[in-house]
């Protein structure tokens, strides 16, 4: 049977368009440098050819303290272009930072927010999305909940008489599409000798926008997903070329935002223009994890440690 | 009795010198903003102007973690430059940054390098400094024996006929110039409606260099010193127009690197181009540490955390 695939639904012109859409909202994060790491990484690579240089997207200093800001942004925006004067409430599940980011793209444009949080969610995400002003719904934690409370919550909206918009964190065109934002800027920054990208993988949203944007526009550029390996459904789906879910005793991993698995929407993108997926462990997770605040001075979360360990501690 | 002082050995031209003799080896290092953390410093601003914007200098990502790399590498190279073709050993008394920064300057420029360490320095510091080639030599930990020390290896050098140079941390008019770089780097990223500029004080090296920088090329800006309450010398010497040492009980700060004092050649500077210093509480350091780490996702020391505080819960 010919493996199921969604058809790409975002194109490098919804890409470009995002951008000129959110671009004005955005901070313009930095590429930065540690000659430091650079020596951890040539010491551990044997392969050709040698690491000589990295550079550090640092992300994490965009509003809301990730990515998830770009495509979040942009469903909102985009949404209310097409449909303006509308009374609407933006609905989301999530523990972390795209809830984080809806809040905060929904109170940028004037507009209501509810994000179902699962009740073991760490208190201080909680907290940053109450003071977006989005409004908190609590649910037990597990994925089914999480969906059946979203979809009461949207129930009970629309039987209010506002429409309910849900914006899922990675499952979403105008999501990912936020996402290559990020693609765009690198292709702006990278210098021109620059070999390879490395982009983590937790439901692929990222990955997908990334890998769309910099074959387009920088096509001689090779983008790698970097994955740990205690939660390895990004690696499995792209070699069976369709998603698989995780195995017994997965996911099993500090990078807490890479437990959710890729989707037939996001795999489409990966397997179109990702070059391969890269495991690791969660030693090696751990050890990035310090060596970018001891030597990098940026504090990262574990799920960006990931790409880290991808580039210090791979043969 | 008039006040002592030294007159201002280092002036622009000075600095913008030291800019293109060392520029290549520095990382341009970026302005960050966190809108939350404006937040907090306007819900604690009652003054006028009220703050509207607050844009963080991160010269911790400079190479060696810290803005002394530049004022070493200045003095190394501006040495190397009129005394070509010596066999050199660089000098220093340093429990930290500027012994890393020295460490690694003398490295670039193939240089051998002494640092002279009090036993009770944080031995990842150490490490840092044995990684970049330097020989350590330990003392006990006060300042008489950390100036024997260094006067032993200076005599000690020579007398093995090679040529000793000192490099001190802040009392160097070559350490100033290359400090002044960072002024200048920041005259051209700020905005044009900036309003002023903080810089911790320590030794008042950093101070020195930037004040004259910014009040050369952007006169428009006020330049204010920042100053542990519990070390503050600089405060006292800047009220008195002469040096003004340790109180008894003093310093007793968690910022390590600003329990040194002024000098004459530091505080000629900071009284021509310095509009005032202000104080901050230890606890007031100790939040700034914390919503630095939490909000703008960046690692400072201590001695960092006293610029932020002055911003954020200044009145």
């Amino acid at each position: 049977m010919p493996a199921k695939f969604f058809s790409m639904g975002v194109a490098i012109s919804d890409v470009e368009e995002a951008f000129l859409r959110i671009q004005h909202r955005l901070h313009v994060t930095p590429l930065l440098r540690s000659t430091s790491l650079v020596d951890t990484a040539a010491s551990n690579c044997v392969g050709i050819p040698a690491i000589v240089d990295i550079l550090f997207k640092c992300e994490n200093f965009q509003h809301t303290g990730s990515f998830k800001f770009r495509g979040a942004t942009n469903a909102v925006l985009a949404f209310l272009e097409t449909t303006p004067n509308t009374d609407v409430v933006f609905v989301t599940h999530s523990s972390g930072n795209h809830g984080q980011a809806l809040a905060k793209a929904a109170k940028d444009a004037n507009q209501r927010c509810v994000i179902v949080v699962p009740s073991d969610a760490p208190t201080p995400k909680l907290a940053a999305m109450e003071d977006f002003g989005a409004t908190i719904v609590l649910c037990e934690p597990n994925q089914a909940a999480r969906e059946q409370t979203c979809a009461r919550v949207m129930a009970e909206t629309e039987a209010s008489g506002r429409k309910a918009v849900l914006v899922l964190p990675f499952d979403d065109d105008r999501v990912i599409a936020g996402q290559g934002t990020l693609g765009l800027e690198l292709a702006s920054q990278l210098p021109t000798d620059v070999d390879a990208v490395v982009v983590p993988v937790g439901g692929g949203g990222l990955i997908s926008g990334v890998s769309l944007a910099l074959k387009a526009k920088r096509p001689g550029i090779k983008v790698f997903g970097a994955e740990p390996a205690n939660a390895n459904d990004a690696a499995r789906s792209f070699a069976a070329k369709r998603v698989q879910k995780h195995t017994p005793g997965q996911p099993n991993t500090i990078a807490d935002g890479l437990k959710t698995t890729v989707c037939d929407r996001t795999l489409s993108h990966i397997l179109a223009n990702v070059d391969d997926i890269i495991l690791v462990t969660e030693d090696e997770m751990k050890r990035a994890l310090r060596l970018t605040m001891e030597r990098l001075k940026v504090v990262i979360e574990p799920s960006a440690s990931v790409g880290v360990a991808t580039v210090l501690f791979q043969p």
